[in-house]
């Protein structure tokens, strides 16, 4: 409660172009059922150089990066983590004594999926989206050692532009995608409230000849994609994973304190309330 | 509770060199009890101007300022209230959507309490002290309406410039003072816990012949100067009424809500406790 907070309450914010609740509650939630001394509050601004200034002078301890921030902070840090420096995308913004240090943990909470679910490297893969997200998300399969996939976009532009990135082929439409791929929906397709809800991002048959199955989308925690993996026997990767794998990561960077998967549950589900 | 804070909770913050829970304490208990979605914290800073650039950034609704940044603020607000334009002090700022306007509540409480308590303007005044608060106490007195007054300091450097400063005589000590004077201590004396907890600094013979009595000491919260006031049957004003009205305004300015009496002292008292 704010009857709480003291003059050593360390502050951590959030900055995006339209902010949110979720974080906000994710935080302050595990703070709470932590006893750790912090509060959080998401915040917007009109002056990024001017926010990240306040940052450091106010001792600042970490800040949530979202769009349209990604990368347009990076040139007022002071050194990028690997987890950021490849993707030149930083979500997550940690002060250690007025040095600003950016990193990316959705990028992170990928790469440890892909580990913690054991996908062979050797799965080709279709990604479809051309977004940030998918950037991010591809950028993570690349490094994992994932070498032979596909971009599928409708956008010729973005998609042609991400593929020829990491040097793989585009392609419009799901067309050719070999049995045994891991896919991968890194699109809006399938997210509640969304004009193509009850959209799969790909096709019932592709669906059943895939070895794996990962959607980004967290909005149903079961999306429309996943029940047909689920159904199909086939072993999946939700974004609700990454979703809560990326802010707990987070949570520990500003923190130093690793809650355990019950609280980070309660909490992610806390924040969605 | 940090689970009531939401994307549009707003921020008030106080800057000092050593922050104290007093103000932190005090806003968030008020904001509770009037159901204000609001949260205070106190910060320091090594960096003012920047500092202020997050104030303005961040969109963070208001400041209080406290030594040593009450007069290196000013550069960087847009526009000053009278309350602090003469002093060219501010112990407060208030962020109206980016506009950064500073205010002094001291002064401002000051005023009021000459008002509610009805000091006559005709009664020639003494007032102990040289540094910051006593200099907006001697401003506020001066403004009010009162001209015949002297400054009594130890310190003759500090206490002839204050006094110059408002066209006054200094004195060394209380030497002199007439009766049916009003009595005014802005130093350290009486203060709990300082070296000089238990001296006066009227001796008792002028607070029998005084008119009135003022200690801007407020802790305790009865001094030893108000309480032989009281016991010689003199109208008094406290130090801990000017914190609290000092306090109360610049509530009133961050939220635009004025609590109760009530409020405030039960406010005050969680504050101190």
């Amino acid at each position: 409660m704010p009857n709480r907070i003291n003059k050593d309450t360390r502050l951590c914010i959030s900055l995006s172009g339209r902010p949110s609740n979720i974080g906000t509650r994710f935080h302050n939630h595990l703070y709470e059922a932590l006893g750790l001394d912090y509060v959080y509050k998401a915040f917007t601004t009109d002056d990024l150089p001017g926010a990240i200034t306040g940052i450091r002078a106010l001792g600042i301890r970490g800040c949530g990066v979202s769009m349209p921030f990604k990368e347009a902070c990076i040139p007022f840090l002071d050194e990028l983590d690997p987890s950021a420096a490849g993707l030149q995308s930083v979500n997550t913004i940690v002060n250690d004594g007025g040095r600003l240090r950016g990193y990316n943990t959705d990028y992170s909470a990928v790469r440890a999926l892909l580990d913690s679910h054991a996908v062979p490297r050797s799965l080709p893969f279709a990604l479809r989206g051309s977004g940030g997200m998918a950037r991010a998300v591809l950028c993570a399969i690349r490094d994992a050692g994932f070498a032979d996939g596909r971009v599928v976009a409708r956008n010729e532009r973005t998609g042609r532009r991400l593929a020829e990135e990491y040097g793989l082929p585009w392609q419009p439409d799901t067309a050719g995608i070999p049995a045994g791929s891991l896919l991968v929906n890194v699109t809006p397709l399938g997210m509640a409230g969304g004009l193509d809800a009850d959209t799969l991002s790909f096709e019932p048959a592709l669906v059943e000849a895939a070895a794996h199955v990962f959607d980004v989308v967290a909005m149903p925690a079961e999306t429309p994609l996943i029940r047909a993996a689920r159904a199909a026997g086939k072993p999946v990767i939700t974004g609700a994973a990454v979703i809560a794998l990326q802010a707990l990561e987070q949570f520990v960077l500003y923190t130093g304190v690793r809650p355990s998967d019950e609280q980070v549950a309660a909490a992610a589900a806390h924040s969605r309330a």
